[in-house]
């Protein structure tokens, strides 16, 4: 075992997106595991959107990560040592663990368990993680899809978009992607089984959009709000459901952003617009996992994973992310 | 009988909210009951908001009242010719009969039939009609108020609010209004049994809704959209639901008009919002009516009304309503 924990921790506040100089590395202590924890060492640590929102210091689900503290994270990690006969050595365990080699965690701060014969680790921070249990429920619970139906995904190519459209597929529904390359159309339609895919930085977005849809839109699932928003309000159907994920087109919040009015829209289309947050439906986890699983083992449902490599990557991951530049869920492998 | 059927009709399209001027009178002849229908003297006439968007060219519920003919309305009268079993002369009945004297209804067009036991025939066009029916749909099923949740209803004292917040307090909720002058929240407080008033033309809104709100909003019930709404939406509670109503608050479309973005509001709160027609739950108009009618009878729902007398009165009168300078449900009476 190695004689120290490499930490990344959060030493200003972005005004915007997280830079790799909103953190620095250092060395901290191996903690001891207390009776009924376990000490984790990390594999694989997730890199979210969400990310931007936990280092803010404006309003958000949780409290801000405090400057000079390790950078909250999401990580799945071996018990390496065990004082819980419920988490024996060797169990993968996926939580908030943070951007560090080793943490201690017990049973009200491990989400689930990875089991070795669903495959690597890192699918438990991805398809079978909080990623896919967000489009799971995001998309069944708060869009509804119907058969017939037709589902446009913003972000469609990322970690939860993919597996949004996906999912709407097997539920019989006709899938638009919005996104933003011709590489990624490609993806979207050959990898993720997309019907039609869009690009929001090529052309007339409307017209590409009513064109990729002609019988209007059901369902929007979310990712980005802004502009790209604005377009597909106009083209929402009649009791239309909209599922609010992420507002990822918006830079900065303060000061607080205009755009179109959107009221008229839900009002003269009786939409449902509704925001979603994973956490809500912690007593399912395991059900969407069972179903994600099968529909993963049945080669249904296809997803991407980049990795980068030494925890020295961690801090300019998020920067990365929010340029695109990354191919499917992005981790940093430890 | 009169020997004309005096008539309303469209002559022009406004530009934002209908005057005078874009109507004229007209005398038609009294049409002929068919197989089937009945001849109806109308009583009452209705003033509605939405009768903004029926004379738009702009997408909306249902199609722009077409120029030259007569304005569309609904309203309450008595049958006075009848070939109709089911609706015998001198039977009270409610429906889209338009600004006119007389009109020719059947089955599909007669919404419900008013009991002269449940007091006079104008309640059909506001308490017991589909302002009374909005309020309580609107409320119940899109709102979902829980006793003890704090209820937010803009333009608090019209026909819709002072009826959503009356039965949102007896449901068990504190109840907030929002509303255009001190008169008027006088009204909200004293009449329609608000827990505080506050009005959005005096000082700072945002402090005085935050002192009448101390546990956060629950459930906004929407009838302005605007600035109003902007102010409401950063005081919502985790899991608000947000009722979108009306947009009286926005004079034109067209240009579409700008404002705060809305959807970190939804996304961080997992606000529900929701945009309802009351056409919606016509299976349940006669289950609500009993449940209204049975509140007024109780003095638990108390309904303002104002008259205006004549069929010349109605071109001013939707003018009059954006205004602000009713008092209670607005009608004409013939």
């Amino acid at each position: 075992m190695a004689k120290t924990n490499r930490q990344v921790i959060l030493t200003s506040r972005p005004e915007a997106i997280p830079q790799a100089g909103h953190f620095s590395l250092r060395d901290g202590d191996i903690p001891e595991p207390g009776d009924g924890e376990v000490l984790v060492k990390n594999r694989f640590l997730s890199i979210d959107p969400a990310m931007r929102g936990w280092v803010s210091a404006v309003a958000n689900y949780s409290e801000p990560v405090p400057l000079n503290s390790v950078m909250r994270s999401i990580a799945v990690g071996e018990v390496v040592a065990s004082r819980n006969a419920n988490y024996p050595e060797g169990t993968l365990v996926c939580g908030m663990f943070g951007w560090q080699d080793y943490a201690v965690a017990h049973k009200d701060n491990i989400w689930f368990t990875h089991d070795h014969a669903s495959g690597p680790a890192s699918l438990s921070l991805g398809i079978l993680g909080l990623n896919g249990i967000t489009a799971y429920f995001g998309l069944l619970e708060a869009g509804r899809p119907k058969q017939g139906e037709t589902v446009v995904v913003s972000t469609a190519a990322g970690a939860v978009g993919s597996a949004v459209g996906q999912i709407a597929r097997i539920k019989g529904c006709r899938t638009v992607a919005i996104t933003s390359s011709e590489e990624k159309r490609a993806q979207c339609r050959d990898e993720f089984g997309y019907d039609a895919a869009v690009s929001y930085r090529e052309g007339d977005l409307g017209a590409a959009l009513a064109e990729a849809s002609p019988e209007g839109i059901d369902v929007y699932f979310d990712n980005t709000g802004g502009a790209i928003s604005d377009t597909v309000y106009r083209q929402l159907n009649v009791k239309a459901r909209v599922v609010v994920c992420g507002t990822a087109a918006t830079a900065s919040w303060d000061p607080w952003p205009q755009g179109e009015r959107m009221e008229r829209h839900i009002l003269t289309k009786r939409a449902t617009v509704q925001g979603i947050l994973v956490f809500d439906w912690v007593d399912g986890y395991e059900r969407a996992r069972a179903d994600l699983g099968q529909w993963v083992q049945e080669g249904q449902l296809n997803y991407r994973e980049e990795f980068l490599d030494g925890i020295e990557q961690a801090p300019g991951a998020i920067a990365r992310l929010y340029a695109g530049q990354n191919s499917g869920k992005l981790m940093v492998r430890l």
